[in-house]
């Protein structure tokens, strides 16, 4: 029986978590399956209830389990607190625990979305679908850090720090992913500056050596920033450092209109994972039920594919989500069509599964 | 006599060049003006000469005159040099020597140009007219870096560094930019989670409570990478870092479908400053006839503007170049319309000013 801990975090978290989980019930019923699933305090609400983000009972249980599922964490109620005591500074330390260095985002336009993506029509004539693989355990947003006075005011640095290691696995993550896609890796790095990406970019290109059968090249993160919008199908994988993937992954994403849909993996060598949709807590619409809940369901379904090998359950939900789209329906996220609340695009996506 | 130290560079940059150079012997005939004007050679075509990308004798030229006018530097040729060897250590030099740590990027959508923006129309009905502000002589780019041998491979690392002093004078450009403007600074980090990044966002704030007539509003650069594709026209001035500002620039510019037209200003507490076109040295078309001069040619507008206070010679040449755009004139990389060549545009211009 898998184990499964729920953190619904805080703003749209609990809502988008419960559609998921009605999803996954779905799952259950349909296939006698029957997962352990336990909800813990995460981020601002753990911060509420118990003064850290990501308290001790939560870290011990995402830890003895087989994927944790997280809704999303932050919103301005906690943003003047210190760093490390922060709903992010919980999430930093979630994904360092579990050392999920492997961040899978698919940027995917679902075709009956086109109208709802900012790009022009005839930009979106071939098929759109990235999957940026986003290193998520290192770089700056682990390297040392620290604020000192000095003479006038402070000086504050944080530090950009990469190793051969951990450049290799996560490369191989990308070679592997591309294997199974459109055989083209896009790394993306600032070589022509940074020391650290004169490192990434050698470790690359060695690791492509493993892979004739995939096509690699490399891109200054500035170009990469402009070729997304000007020639989004020119990719298949990207595969980036934690800052850059952060940016690139977002930019993507909203290049499909459609940031409301799309999941995420966060993977380890074994196949335990943390599974959560992309989008941020939103804390203007959380209460509201307009939150859409298909990233979150759809996170299940990478859950479903990549920790447990349920592939066709995991391929059932994202028919039925297809299926719902195509029906028409949508949150008020996605643009004209019937328009439903989290709680009803969540019974939608389970009456098709 | 105002004195311009012009590096053509390498690429497209010495035929660009030649154009901006045609431009302003144009503004000196109508205006009964003499500037001296010399060229020196800089980056790869230095290395090529001197065996370094900034020599002595072009630093010296640049360090005595008013303006530096740069046409591009790098290209494939020199990509396997080290580090410190490059072209672009060049760049990065010759900044730093200026000491001109405010780079203004403006990224404007040209109302004749809206079918070469990738976006929809419908997201271009209200004026695109963004001004980056990026910070350009501190932070990863010149912070502490290093690779070294470890057990198994090599770490490298390089250091986001700012301190007060650095971010209040770019603040201050800013806020002084936006009163000019809309009067709305949106200054952008990742302060959830750098540590350099909080002490940029409070002294920001600091700085801003002295332009109380100017709004203020902080973003996260992943989102910011979304709302410049989701709502460009919310922004006016963009206040970032170096790095944020490289990625955020080139994303912003490529909203308008005209990187060929964008110009960049870098100055310093007084007039002087460097000039250069925002796109890069494109060797793939360099020796084409292909390239678009008006990014250089604004870009001399910009150096009328803001080293020498001659406002109308400025807005002659932006004048020219918008007229010669709604007379239907193109290069080949701004679509439809009356193709013209590199030269043949700078004479296009010459003959509206
Ligand atoms: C909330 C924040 C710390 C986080 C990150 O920067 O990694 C988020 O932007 C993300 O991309 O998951
Ligand atoms: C060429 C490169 C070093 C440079 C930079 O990163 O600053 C360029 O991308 C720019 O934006 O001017």
């Amino acid at each position: 029986m898998f184990k499964i801990a729920v953190l619904p975090g805080d703003g749209i978290g609990p809502e988008v978590i419960e559609e998921g989980l009605k999803v996954l019930s779905a799952i259950e019923d349909k296939y006698k399956l029957k997962f352990d699933v336990k909800k813990y305090p995460f981020g601002g609400d753990a911060i509420d209830k118990y003064g850290v983000p990501y308290p001790e009972e939560t870290k011990n249980a995402c830890l003895s389990s087989d994927a944790v599922l997280l809704g999303a964490v932050g919103g301005p109620k906690w943003d003047d607190l210190e760093g490390d005591k922060r709903p992010e500074a919980g999430l930093l330390a979630l994904r360092k625990s579990l050392g999920v260095y492997a961040n899978l985002r698919p940027a995917v336009l679902y075709p009956p979305l086109k109208e709802a993506s900012p790009l022009k029509n005839e930009l979106l004539q071939e098929v759109l679908d990235i999957l940026v693989v986003r290193e998520l355990t290192g770089g700056i947003y682990f390297g040392p850090r620290g604020t000192v006075a000095i003479d006038y005011g402070f000086k504050a640095y944080d530090t950009e720090v990469y190793q051969t290691s951990e450049i290799e696995r996560i490369a191989v993550i990308a070679f592997e992913a591309a294997l199974k896609r459109k055989k083209k890796v896009t790394s993306v790095d600032k070589a022509n500056i940074l020391d650290s990406s004169r490192l990434w970019r050698k470790t690359v290109e060695e690791i492509s050596k493993r892979y004739p059968d995939v096509e690699l090249n490399h891109m200054y993160v500035d170009n990469c920033a402009m070729q997304l919008i000007k020639n989004p199908s020119q990719f298949d994988v990207i595969l980036t450092s934690n800052m850059f993937g952060d940016i690139l992954s977002d930019e993507a994403s909203q290049l499909t209109g459609s940031i409301g849909m799309l999941p995420s993996a966060s993977l380890r060598e074994d196949k335990v994972g943390l599974y959560e949709p992309i989008h941020g807590s939103a804390p203007d619409i959380a209460g509201t039920k307009k939150a859409n809940p298909l990233a979150t369901i759809l996170s299940v379904a990478m859950m479903l594919e990549y920790s447990f090998d349920l592939i066709d359950a995991a391929n059932d939900i994202k028919d039925a989500v297809n299926k719902v789209l195509e029906a028409g329906y949508r949150t008020l996220d996605l643009g004209k069509g019937i328009i439903l609340n989290t709680q009803e695009m969540g019974d939608k996506v389970v009456e098709y599964v």
